[in-house]
């Protein structure tokens, strides 16, 4: 017996979209929202006012490639015709990668165990004009190496809150990185620097402070040991200043099942 | 002794380019142009109305790495200091990337020998939100086998009136293509296709109706041997549909100096 104002099924999408053109994922007043446009889309797909939750809400200008979203529909539509529908109804900078059946009221946001971002960094001094969404262009080279030696004091289980925009209210500042690692790769005109971090979850604006502390270091305004008196500081004035977000791109959500 | 109504000096500019913005290289009424944006620029740093011709006029929302373009001038700036001053005049999706003297009165068209483009193509069921300026997105998958043997055709000397788009004049419409690869890619949602070819000359829009031809073949709906049909033709009506501007980049032109 299916109570009708209990939803039968719970799904799970993994999206990817351009965040240059939007206010970020959260439905808002005065801008427009990935969250709001999907739930748009849902509700001229299936008629339904359903609320759409992602695993984390990227800000303003923040890309993903594997966000991950949970909803309740009592569609019967298959998981494959609505990816089709929904597509079909959102911008061109938006795509629902794959619609899955998922456990009875999975939430994207509690259940997720861990995430990993890329940011994408460009130097020289001729901005790279198909990279002027999607990287921050920095006119100074930056030593990778340095930067790479400070990166080993950030990975492992830390305090973070040096590196957490004041404003969020969680209830521990303590995070796990598990991965973090520098690309770089020489160009004509200078230098594409990826950063790609994964952790148990992150603070707000962690990656965008993590990478605007590594650039001064990168920079030589600051020695690679630096990085590890501003985490012992736990304190945001210690650490470098936030990066912009169109280099952040969200790249997958880790759940346990 | 200089005439004042000669330009003291000839230079070479490359510049890339996103041509999404834009009506295309050459300036016109009702849209704004690359030629424009540049001849402007050219007019607040130095005060002189210069014209600025390319080795070729990109159509609307085709892009460049590597397009060279020349002008005269009697400014006394040195070549980095006018590539600074006109890169801060010109929007975020233009940028020169070198500013070189070059022999007096150098013409980028006449005295370009060969050129080489980038063809970016994307398939699967999923839009690329990220290449969506940039590559041409077909839901089908290609059989990039058989698109590679039907190029063994195109390679060489030959006449490419069947590849050229009516409305153009030229002398003849016997070209060389010098190399003409495709280089494919699976990711989980498709294929990233690219193809690059580099000839001592093309025809108007030769490489967008090459690909469009390639396609087809691609698709299954000719055969690979069909594209020889098609060249000895020498008739555009026999080939396949001209693919769109957003997956065309004009990579490299070659001087003999």
């Amino acid at each position: 017996v299916t109570d009708s104002s209990t939803p039968a099924r719970s799904l799970r999408l993994k999206l990817a979209y351009d965040g240059t053109a939007y206010g970020g994922w959260q439905r808002q007043l005065n801008c427009v929202s990935i969250q709001g446009l999907l739930e748009t889309a849902f509700q001229r797909v299936t008629g339904e006012r359903v609320s759409v939750t992602a695993s984390g809400r990227t800000d303003a200008g923040v890309h993903a490639l594997g966000q991950v979203a949970s909803c309740n529909t009592n569609s019967s539509l298959t998981p494959d015709a609505l990816r089709r529908a929904l597509n079909a109804s959102l911008p061109s900078d938006i795509c629902i990668l794959t619609v899955q059946e998922a456990p009875a009221n999975f939430h994207a946001i509690r259940e997720a165990v861990q995430k990993r971002y890329r940011y994408q960094i460009r130097t020289g001094q001729n901005r790279d004009v198909f990279a002027r969404h999607y990287a921050w262009q920095i006119w100074h080279e930056l030593d990778l190496e340095k930067m790479r030696e400070a990166t080993q004091h950030l990975i492992g289980r830390h305090d973070f809150r040096s590196f957490q925009t004041s404003g969020s209210q969680r209830k521990t500042t303590v995070r796990t990185i598990l991965d973090l690692t520098l690309q770089g790769e020489r160009t004509d005109f200078g230098q594409r620097i990826t950063l790609e971090v994964e952790a148990d979850g992150f603070l707000y604006n962690m990656v965008r402070n993590i990478v605007g502390t590594l650039v001064e270091v990168g920079r030589g305004k600051q020695t690679p040991s630096w990085v590890s008196e501003v985490l012992a500081a736990r304190d945001r004035r210690r650490a470098g200043p936030t990066a912009p977000a169109r280099g952040l791109t969200l790249l997958h959500v880790t759940y346990p099942w």
